[in-house]
This record gives C-alpha cells, structure tokens and sequence, in this order.
C-alpha cells in the first residue's frame, strides 16, 4: 500500500490506508489511546488500542495501517482540515523512538536562547514553523512580482575581494594565503549585470559582522535585491517597490491566512500611494511632536523611525512611509547626489510599523564620477577596476533597492527579536550552539 | 511618451514610440546609419540620419524617439524577433557614452581568463548571457519541480560552525575572535529540516577551498539540494532524481531553444528509466572495456566517469546513468551503509555526459549510530549535538541528493570549463580579478 499524506486521507473514508507521520501529542483514555499524527501536510488522528502503540512518546517517528473513518458528532475539531475523520489503527510500527522532551514542545514557553540552543526540536513546534512558512511566501512573492515583469534571477557571489559599503562591520576570509572578504551587499555584481540584462534581482545572503547585540541585525540575513536600468527617475524605484510590497503582503494575506491567525497578526496597512517624506521633514516633524532635535543628525536613529511611522498612520492611515534624501555623507560611494543639492541623495527607505526594511536609490552612472567618488570615499581604484568597466563601457540611468526577508517576517508577524524569524540565526555570540559553549578556549583567548 | 520595451515595437507599426538601449551594432551607409539597438527584451534595427547620431559607438547607451516602419523585403531579418520592422530615429539623446571596445563584443575570441577579466563587458555578449539564461531555467525548474510536489523552501546558512563533510578544503572565516567556516554542503541543515518540514530544499551558495585548477571545480557554487523524510527505500530517492532532472531538461528545452541554438545544443537523451550500477560493475565494465584495472578504487576518476557513460550511451542510449553502492570509506560520516554488505553505502551519484552532477544516498537516522559515526569519522560530538537533536528525537528513514547547477549548465552546453558558466568563478587564483593583479604583495608572502 501506497502511503498518503494525512491531508488526503480525508477523502478516502471507509479505506484503508498507510500514512506516516511524528507523534504531536498523545492523550490517554482508559482502553483507547488517541495520537495526533504530524506529517508534513497536517495532523491526523490516530485512534489506537493501547498494546498497538505502548511506549510511544511524543517525536516518535511512526508508520501506520488503518481504516479511515468517521469522527462521532461531538468530537468533530473544525481547525483541523481532517476534524471530521480519524484513523482506526490496525498496524504501527515504529520508524524511530524519540527521547522524553525537555519542554513542552506543543506550548513552547521558552527564553529565546533556549528557543536558539534547541532549534533543531522547537522548529517543529506549528507556531515557529509558521513563521518559516510566512518568510517563504514573502520571498516567492518578491520573485514572482519580479519575474512577471521580466526580471532575470541571478546568484551573486558571497567571496569579495573588496568591501563594497566600507565601514568595518565585514567578515575576513583566508583565502588561499589572500585576503578576501564574505559580502556586505550583492550591490556592485547586480549593477553590473543591469548592463548586461537591464532588469535584474537576487535573493542572495549578506553578512554583517555586527559587533553590537540589537533585536534587529543578525550577521547573515538574506536579502531580497532588485536593480533596473533605463529609468526615467529616481521615483520609479519607489514606485516598483509600493506595489512590490503591497503584492508581497497580499500573498502572504492569501496564502498564509492559518499563520496570521496564530499570530493574531494583521498586514500592515498601506495608503492607496505610500507616503514619501525627506528625511530633514521627518526630523522636523519629530521635532514638533517629541521636542527630540535630531535635525542636524545624518540619519533617523530607531526612535526616529517609531516616531515618523506613528506620525504616517496618524495622519495618513499607512503603516509604511519612504523616506528620502538621505545625506550624501550618510550613503555610500555609489549614491546619486540630488542634483538641486548635491549634500543630499535620490535614496530612500521604507519604513514597516517603526523599522526600515526596504533601502535604495539612483546609482550613480557617469564613469569618471564614479570613479572619483571612488576614490573620495577613500577606497583604492585598482580594487573597484572590475566593477568599474560596467561604467566605463556604457550604463544608462539605474537604480534599485534591496529587502530584508527577516525583517519584513518580524514585522508582519509582530516577533519582538530578528533572531526569531532566522532559521539559523547568526550573531556574535551564537552560530547554532552559542560560542562560549561550543569554543570556550578561543572565547578566553579573547 | 511611455519607454517601450524592443520587442514591443513590433506591434506599433506606423507609431511613434519611445525606445531605449545599448547600441550592440553600427553600420554606416552612406547617408543613412543602421544601429541595432539592444534592450533587456532583444534588438531593434534603428534607421538614422548621419548628424542624428554622430560619435556614438557600440555600447552607448540611447534613447531614441521615432517612428516604427516596415523593412523592406528584402531587409527583413528572420532571425530576429523585430525582424519586419525598424525604427526611423527622430531624436536621440546619449544616455551614457562607453571608451571605445577592447575587442570584437559580438564575435569573442577570448581565452578564459581575459573573459573572465572582462566579466561586466563580456557579459553583454547574447552567447554568454545564454549560458545565464539556461542556468536560470535550471535553478527555476528546480524550484518549481519540488514545490509542486509539495517540499518547503528554505535558505541554508553560509556561516557554520563546524565542517560537515570533513576534509581540509574548508574556508576560515574570522568570527569574533572564535572560528568559523564556510558552508561546504547544506547537509546538516536540510536533515534538520527534514525533522520539521519532512520535505524540504534549498537554492544555496557552497564553497569549497579546491588548492587545485581543473575544469569543473569552482570554490564558490550553486548547490540545489534536497532531502525528504518517510522513504521506503533510497531508490525512492533515485525515481524522484530521474524525474526531476528530466523536468530540469524539459524546461530548458521548450524555454531556451534561442540559446541552445546559439551552442548548437541538444538536451542530453535519457531513457524512459535512467539505468543504475554499482560502482563495482562499473569498474568491472570499465576493466573490461579499456583494460585499465581501477577495480580496487574507492571510486571513479573522471576517466572513468567518461567511459562508463560512453558504455551507457552504446548499451542503454542513455547519456546519463545511476552509479550506487559507493564505499563507506568514501562517503561522509551520515551515509546509510547498504544492510547486505556494510562496506558499501546506500548512495548513488548521477552521472551526466561524464561528469557527475548529482550526488545523494540516504541517510543514518538512528541517533546511537550517527553520534558513534561521528565519533568514528574522527569529529568531535559536540560539534555536532545541535544537529544530533533532530535524530534524538525522532528523524524517520530519510535522504536526498544535490544537483549543481554549473555542472548542469555546462554539461547541457557542452561547456569546455565549469568558470564559463559562473557568473563570477572563484578560484585559487581569482576572485573577479586575478589575485596576483589584486595583491601582489600578499601573493609574495606565501
């Protein structure tokens, strides 16, 4: 017999079947046992007589034969999609046995670092796997927005030889007695892949060795980065990414509706066009309301953004807000100068319930200005020569911005920590186990 | 007036439309100049008065306002989806100017490193955007291949703490003062996931420190990989590599015909079962067959490879065939060893054209025998007690396999190097630029 998944197996009633499956719970009554059988389409119940199942714990993986068949009336559960069925076992066998669990693994009440230190276990919990269901449908919406408008996918290299942003926060990798570094940002290849394919993105891991720990960076996230050559103006970007984000949220609204629910999490609301603000407004704004004078500040710092996103629902109904005309000294080498003051940028973020989660802007395209800033910036030519032939041999008016899947996961789902929404999150005390346990030599060292 | 994308156009006859691109070709007539204009959707022929146009070279960057015309007959080009139609230039504004070429963009005739020196430009070449294309196709048949079987997304991380397939050819990376590495494999990661999401793959970067130059090792690569929980057999595993690699082929097939063309490439035939041998009667055919006694190797060399699919095409018509049953002392410390014969795994490798480019088995799930295997291996346990989580508590009989995409790409081309199909190849002696170019103190140093 052929096995079946449990969500099948509520039309076969009357059949005999074989599924497979974990033991989400067991529940003892006098001469019967009920299980909950786990599979990786749903969960089934299981009826069974107790010598067929004696010994079987929660995590026991099982294979089981039986007849499909109706619920009683009163044992009908409507949140399960095979509430009206179970299964009357005739045959188990034990496929593999499970330790007795540390915790509850059905009602996970645990710090985060145990939540971390036992991910392996917790990520079969249904509200922790929800979260990874959310994070993929928001990157395959993020593709398939893309792809319909004839974006083409491409792989961008992790190993750099230079780092493209600056700044000290990047990883260093032996590399064959040559230094090379893990990347900050897939920025410089999709630029020069805009030259050879026009519209392009990638989904593709960047690492920051963040030195400081926050809820809201973790030292590999991945980032969802698109770039497109011939626009018009800076402000087709941020019209891409209205409606890429508003088709984002709507797939996860249509496809992820049981996740919300656990959540009790709603999709941040968007006004028909997102508001767009330059950034010294926002700090005057923050000013009026708050009396906090930040307006000589480069950036918005976190308050900053809780702030002005109060401030856009207040007083246009939406929870997310660009922000733009960050200060040339604030962005990197690449950033397009507003040509009526060139101390500012044509560079945005977009702000979700209090955080940035999209970033980007005009590049920019003019090859001796390029390299100049290059050098302004204080990097060397000679590291940037390869990236540069993309300039130098031809590149229209370009622009693009990335998304941080995490970060849009943790904002949907209203997750207090980043770390949350990282399968296998990496930060500077932690990768898997946490490094004081795993390399307590090295730690002392230190 | 909207851009309007090449291929486009051809549906505005007699209208006036604006267009926008990189000039890939210039002719000069007399009177007249003919560019061939190139955008992200393919090439329009522009017809332009001299004056209109003078100074602008190949790679340019235009946009041009004008009218759409029929060609004359006899300037019809079939080759080309504008092919009836050109454009009449009545305005054309340089976008960006390009240096003049280095070489013939159109016809390369490079060797390997001065295009792999000349990436950003190279890139623009339609053969070489080709071979990006059918990778593309690739990855995304994958992709869509296994979710319409139902298997979850997820992205594995590039930083680990530990190495899971042991060996030397493993990156360092500087963590905080504690080590790390570079991800050789999603191994662990998607067994780990296979605890929580029974069926699961990944689309990731995989890097391995090769110290050696050949033909079709990268340091850098695209590992599709997947693994699923609740096997009945490992040749389970094998019938859904069959038929995935044969979709993978499909795809391409029927979405890439343009660019097969270009290689003058034929999809790889398979027949309706790919056939599968042990490695041992594979040795025995190949001592056989060309005398060369590797019948006490613990695998097949890349001689082997090649004439053991030569024997597959003669016998089978099959440019493709399933090695099993390679030795345990070959395989990593999480390959299921075969229960007739211990000394040998359930494993199998996919050879292609002969290359192989696909390996898998199944896996240990019993936790006492994995922790002992690790042991055994000659690798710490605690190293690895995160990922022993998802066994001591209960993993089904699982397994799964990994295709590279470069492989793939290169074998379907016919490729002569695995760097032509990599965007941007790593190796020992380049990153982007060669090394020695890059730092040539450094180099010394060694």
């Amino acid at each position: 017999m052929e096995r079946m998944l449990n969500k099948e197996s509520k039309n076969n009633l009357g059949k005999p079947v074989r599924v497979a499956g974990w033991v989400n719970s067991r529940r003892d009554h006098g001469g019967i046992v009920f299980l909950d059988l786990r599979d990786g389409s749903g969960i089934l119940q299981i009826v069974a007589k107790p010598d067929l199942v004696s010994g079987v714990r929660e995590e026991y993986a099982l294979e089981i034969e039986g007849d499909i068949q109706k619920r009683p009336d009163k044992m009908v559960n409507p949140e399960l999609e095979t509430g009206e069925i179970e299964l009357k076992a005739q045959k188990v066998k034990v496929l593999a046995k499970a330790d007795p669990l540390p915790f509850d693994l059905r009602e996970l009440n645990l710090t985060l670092p145990r939540l971390l230190d036992y991910r392996p276990l917790t990520l079969r919990n249904r509200k922790i796997r929800a979260i990874f269901k959310v994070e993929e449908e928001i990157i395959s919406s993020f593709r398939k927005t893309l792809k319909d408008q004839s974006f083409s996918e491409f792989e961008s290299p992790a190993i750099v030889p230079a780092t493209a942003e600056g700044g000290a926060e990047v990883f260093h990798i032996d590399y064959f007695n040559h230094d090379a570094y893990l990347s900050q940002s897939p920025q410089l290849y999709k630029q020069i892949m805009v030259g050879a394919f026009e519209k392009v993105f990638t989904v593709t891991h960047v690492f920051r060795a963040e030195p400081s720990v926050t809820t809201r960076h973790l030292c590999e996230y991945i980032s969802l980065d698109m770039e497109m050559g011939f626009i018009d103006s800076w402000e087709d970007l941020m019209d891409l990414g209205d409606n890429l984000i508003k088709n984002i949220f709507s797939a996860v609204e249509n496809n992820c509706q049981k996740e919300l629910n656990l959540f009790k999490a709603s999709l941040p609301k968007a006004s028909l066009k997102i508001p767009r603000m330059k950034m010294r407004e926002a700090q005057e704004i923050i000013f009026k309301r708050t009396k906090r004078d930040h307006r000589k500040e480069i950036d918005l710092d976190p308050e900053d953004e809780k702030e002005i996103c109060e401030y856009a629902k207040e007083k246009y109904g939406s929870e997310l807000i660009f922000i733009t005309h960050y200060p040339t000294a604030k962005r990197p080498f690449y950033t397009f100068p507003d040509p009526k003051n060139p101390e500012y940028t044509l560079s945005f973020d977009l702000l979700c319930r209090g955080l940035e989660v999209v970033t980007g802007g005009q590049r920019i395209n003019d090859y001796k200005k390029l390299t100049e800033n290059v050098k302004k910036w204080g990097n060397e030519v000679k590291n940037f020569k390869f990236y540069l032939q993309s300039f130098k041999y031809g590149m229209p008016p370009e622009g693009g911005f990335a998304l941080g899947a995490e970060r849009i996961t943790k904002q949907i789902l209203g997750l207090d920590n980043i770390r949350e929404a990282s399968l296998f999150p990496r930060d500077m005390i932690r990768i898997d186990q946490r490094l004081s346990v795993l390399q307590p030599k090295k730690k002392e060292k230190k």
